[in-house]
């Protein structure tokens, strides 16, 4: 709408509330009583824009890099062009052709990458160096990102007086930093797991050793918001107390939980944003009787993957 | 939820309000401001639950009958088990399991008939006299099912009150009836137009012969929910008056506008919730700088066809 070219207005009026989507036939099939979080319809189709943002609300510099071939550049990038800054997304050579259009779309720009002869990081440091004027934001390591984040707790706490659980999807840790952060500073009993793939399960190992642990490299699951070499270290220090546990997701579960979300509650989910419902199908006495809410995250995917995952 | 056995309850509590959505990206696409009303997060996924609960909760009848292949019979169903009503849902044989599976899960009866041997009328009279105290329901020609629709039009118009346009799917004309209702009793300045298939424009031949027509059979469009021989009496003496306009949309509109909707909006639609959206992209000239809400009427899809759709 018009608010594309608008000045900077304060946060709550630009982010979208989270879309509750309830159906008794998915709760039948789930056997829990469950109140979807959708953001699939968040600006940019996302989460992530809450981050991105309460980062361009809050620091003072003139441009924005990241490094992104996922829902924070397009975040990212909308959140620049709705506060006025300029903004460069760092992206590999091979990312999916709509996912840079989605970022120019926004007025971004789009620095490519191979990945083979420079990282995304060194590249991000290289760019720093020439823009010295540029705030360096991280998808999820970030006091900002968390911060954003944690407004989806608040709007979630609100309406979730009497839930149980809050099941978040799990990747570097952003989200479920900022679940917790809100859910303690409003004093709240609701105990929030995480939903990580098995394939990527450097959380579950964190929790378990008590110490922040690594994948060997890019771990290769389906959920690609969750490929992430290891929790971030701001979200750690609130995660290895903050979480009730980690629900650790086989792939299976994922791609059935795509597949219920679009068949019994008219749901476009992306994988990563299948996450917390594929949590109750890996392990369901875990929380059966409960009133559950789950958070799906985004739904941002491409068609052709989509249309095998609800074959 | 556990409202699914609780008793009747007044009309409001029990709908789930319309989601609005808004993408700046299908913005540019289509060239219009466009605000949808998604109903596809109704209970049963479309509209009609309101018009179901409608009937439901204003006869006095102990059991309800239907005639319907498609969203009106899960609606029925489902209004019927919150209400305590019995429920008959005639289907021909033919239709998709997956159909007459969500009748069951919501506790209703599923007539099978062989539309070869018995028409749905003469099934549907043939069981009115078995069962003289049941309602027969009509999906579209009935005061109830009018006024059940009207409640989304008063919904709309507490948020659309700059708007111009109100642009909803045409088939049996209960939808649009209910909506110039809402319009005509709020006083509402706002333009009702109708978005009929061109395949099946008995609607549009009415308006511009100034009396009720009829296709010659079932037209084949795509969007089966108009798939109707001609608009019901009651809606058309709303909507001959009441209608600034139909659009005749060609099928590949329709195509287009579930891809649109998909990919830009991330919302899962059936086509014949996509025919609103498809109306712009047929006449854009029509409609442009314009503020036009768009109704999405309901998300029920076959997966095989949606699949062939977002390709």
């Amino acid at each position: 709408m018009s608010e594309a070219h608008s000045p900077a207005r304060p946060f709550h009026e630009a982010v979208r509330p989270t879309t509750i989507i309830q159906s008794p036939r998915l709760n039948s099939r789930l056997g829990v009583d469950v109140a979807i979080a959708s953001e699939t319809f968040q600006h940019t189709g996302s989460f992530k824009f809450r981050a991105a943002l309460y980062v361009a609300l809050n620091v003072p510099h003139p441009a924005v890099i990241t490094a992104s071939s996922g829902n924070f550049g397009q975040a990212m990038a909308y959140a620049c062009r709705l506060t006025g800054k300029a903004c460069t997304v760092v992206m590999p050579s091979t990312s999916a052709q709509v996912k840079m259009e989605a970022v120019r779309e926004f007025g971004a720009t789009v620095d490519l990458i191979d990945v083979k002869i420079i990282s995304r990081a060194d590249r991000v440091a290289e760019l720093a160096l020439e823009h010295p004027e540029a705030y360096i934001a991280s998808a999820y390591d970030d006091p900002y990102v968390i911060e954003g984040n944690a407004s989806l707790g608040d709007e979630i706490l609100e309406q979730a007086r009497q839930a149980d659980t809050l099941i978040a999807p799990l990747g570097g840790g952003g989200l479920t930093a900022g679940l917790v952060t809100a859910v303690r500073r409003n004093g709240a009993t609701i105990q929030v797991f995480g939903a990580e793939p098995l394939l990527a399960n450097d959380g579950a190992r964190s929790l378990r050793e008590g110490r922040l642990v690594s994948n060997d490299g890019e771990p290769q699951t389906l959920a690609d918001g969750a490929r992430t070499i290891s929790l971030g270290r701001r979200n750690w220090e609130i995660l290895r107390d903050g979480l009730a546990g980690i629900v650790e997701v086989p792939e299976e579960q994922i791609r059935e939980a795509v597949r219920l979300l679009f068949s019994l509650a008219n749901l476009k989910v992306e994988p990563t944003g299948a996450l917390a419902v594929a949590a109750l199908l890996t392990e369901p006495e875990r929380f059966r009787g409960q009133a559950v809410w789950c958070v799906a995250s985004g739904g941002n995917v491409d068609p052709g993957l989509y249309r095998d995952l609800i074959a």
